[in-house]
């Protein structure tokens, strides 16, 4: 069994933050960075990291775990960098919204033996270390996307990793891992986006919703440093979904310029069908 | 002063049930009718009615205030049919979710002295009587759209039987109200249904989804025959903002066949701005 004593987790915002303090809380020793120096004092001060290391790599001896808890383009580039310092640790992971690139870097230089990619499928519109809290990964699922030289051992770690701060884990291949996501999490994000954008320039505001509309339009309110990021990364398999959305408006648009009651019951029973589903 | 004795109520759904029990707990005697005789039946054993009247209108002598409480097409039919009881009624309104029409009818109908069209801007996706709930109104704000001929005394009898349930109330023209509801209301609603039938088409259940995306297609379970109603009785202003929400979906679209960063987190910043407005 690999050990689980010490985790470096780069990157102390939402959810490396919040890692770091459920990690802590279970007696695990964390080492954290982030290029925001007031994160790394709020998370020592409280109590989530026991220590710093730098982005250059010192600080990360005797490192069992090293988790990347930053944006994922951000992330592919600390992997790069970081990697040499990265030979004895014997689990990588991160925790992006999107697998297929991480993986493919990480074999690409040389830590297909060692790393796998998790999404956990948890998170918050708010964002950075003052949203991060403890209890974020309890009942959570998280996706694990192994890398292709890893071995049973590796992979055990990183569900001992996820367990120790109350997730469950289901492995996934990164391709099918990441069309999933364009349809379940980054569509209903970029709806959130453009009804946001519609109702701004038809001058409404988020006051003037109730709470049906304010829920539809909650995730507007996320990081775009992230979704910028994560669209980037993920765009055939969300074009596919942001076209199939667009036609679907369409219809109801045609059914209703017609006045075609029948058509528009149907569309919305099959919605509710679909919730009951 | 208007009297606000005995309340009838047209409609013992999640509204008019909902409307029905905290009327009732105010002090004000309230009858009920449903088409339904279980939600009938429900809400005496309930205590939220204190009698029952009928759909031919009887039982509906020495009433106060007279609401209807069905979706907007029964609405204006039952507004048509019970005319001839409602002529010493001092208040007729509803609670639909669309203004112009039934202010319309109820002046075309000779109601327009009595008719004061109510709006609480609150709901659920769950519907039906045994989706009713006392305090669903409190700190809800009502649009109130009058008829024509109203009085100041009969606009005050509505402020106070929204003020009896702990609701906040404001006069708004109903062409305006509509206007606004298509956007603020009636998109999000179309919106959650597209993304819900796209989610099924590609093989996603609801479980599949995070907390995000489960908020964001919360409304897809809504009431099939309300919302066909509320869409054929609003569908200019509705046409306008589901041809906008198709454009803005299209543009984040184009950006992303294009990788351009730039755009893509323009658009993510504009709907965090509009998010935080």
């Amino acid at each position: 069994m690999n050990e689980l004593r010490t985790v470096a987790v780069a990157g102390l915002g939402l959810m490396g933050g919040s890692l770091a303090r459920d990690l802590t809380r279970a007696g695990i020793r964390v080492l954290g960075m982030d290029g925001d120096v007031g994160a790394v004092a709020g998370a020592r001060s409280a109590g989530a990291i026991a220590d710093r290391f730098e982005a250059n790599g010192a600080g990360l001896e005797n490192v069992d775990v090293f988790v990347l808890a930053v944006p994922v383009q951000s992330a592919l580039e600390l992997l790069r960098s970081l990697a040499p310092h990265l030979a004895d640790v014997s689990l990588v992971t991160d925790v992006g919204g999107t697998k297929a690139s991480i993986v493919a870097t990480a074999e690409a230089i040389g830590l297909g033996d060692q790393f796998v990619g998790s999404h956990p499928f948890t998170g918050d519109h708010r964002s950075g270390w003052s949203a991060s809290r403890a209890g974020l990964f309890h009942d959570t699922s998280v996706y694990l996307c192994p890398a292709s030289g890893v071995s049973a051992e590796t992979i055990a770690q990183a569900v001992e990793l996820w367990s120790a701060v109350g997730a469950t884990t289901e492995v996934m291949d990164p391709a099918e891992h990441d069309r999933r996501m364009a349809w379940t999490s980054h569509l209903p994000q970029a709806a959130a986006t453009a009804i946001a954008r519609v109702l701004d320039a038809a001058g409404f505001k988020p006051r003037d919703l109730g709470p049906g509309g304010r829920d539809t339009t909650r995730l507007a309110a996320s990081s775009p440093e992230l979704w910028t990021e994560v669209a980037l990364d993920n765009t055939p398999a969300m074009l596919e979904a942001l076209g199939a959305l667009e036609m679907d408006i369409a219809e109801l648009r045609r059914a209703l310029g017609q006045a075609d009651a029948q058509h528009i019951r149907a569309i919305f029973e099959a919605g509710r069908a679909w919730a009951a589903s």
